[in-house]
C-alpha cells in the first residue's frame, strides 16, 4: 500500500519550483502525493500547523514536515 | 537515463532524518541519489557552494538546491 505524502504550498515561485522539482520526484510505487494550496484551502492551515509545519513549501512525509527553502511563514496564511 | 541528484549533509540529526525521509524516497527509476557527508568530504564543500547550497541538509535536484529544514550553515563546514 502506498504511503500518503502531503505537499503544502501557497502558490509562491519558491513553492512552484519545489513542487515541480520535489513533489513530483517521489517514488510513485511507494508514495501518493497530495498537493494542497493553502492560499485556496485556508481551512487546512490548522491541520498543517498541527503536523508541525512552520513555513511553506513543505513536504509532509511519514508525518514529518520537511520544510523546503522558504516561501512564506505559515502564520501569514491564516 | 536516470538523472543524478546529490544529497549533501553533515551527519547532524536533522540531516539523518531528512536523508531517511527524503533522499531515499525519490523515484529510483528516474533518480540516482548520491549521498555526500560534507564533514567527511570537506573538499566537496566548494562544489556544493558553487551549486548555491547555503545550508545542510540539502538535496540538489535538477541543479536546484532544495534546502530541507536546517541543520548547519555551509560556511561552518569549511
Amino acid at each position: 500500500m502506498r504511503q500518503k505524502a502531503v505537499f503544502y504550498h501557497a502558490g509562491c515561485p519558491v513553492c512552484l519550483d519545489a513542487e515541480r522539482q520535489l513533489a513530483q520526484s517521489l517514488d510513485p510505487q511507494r508514495y501518493e502525493v497530495e498537493i494542497v494550496h493553502l492560499g485556496e484551502a485556508r481551512e487546512r492551515v490548522r491541520e498543517a500547523e498541527a503536523a508541525g509545519v512552520k513555513s511553506v513549501p513543505v513536504l509532509l512525509l511519514g508525518g514529518i514536515p520537511l520544510h523546503i527553502n522558504f516561501g512564506a511563514d505559515i502564520a501569514d496564511l491564516h
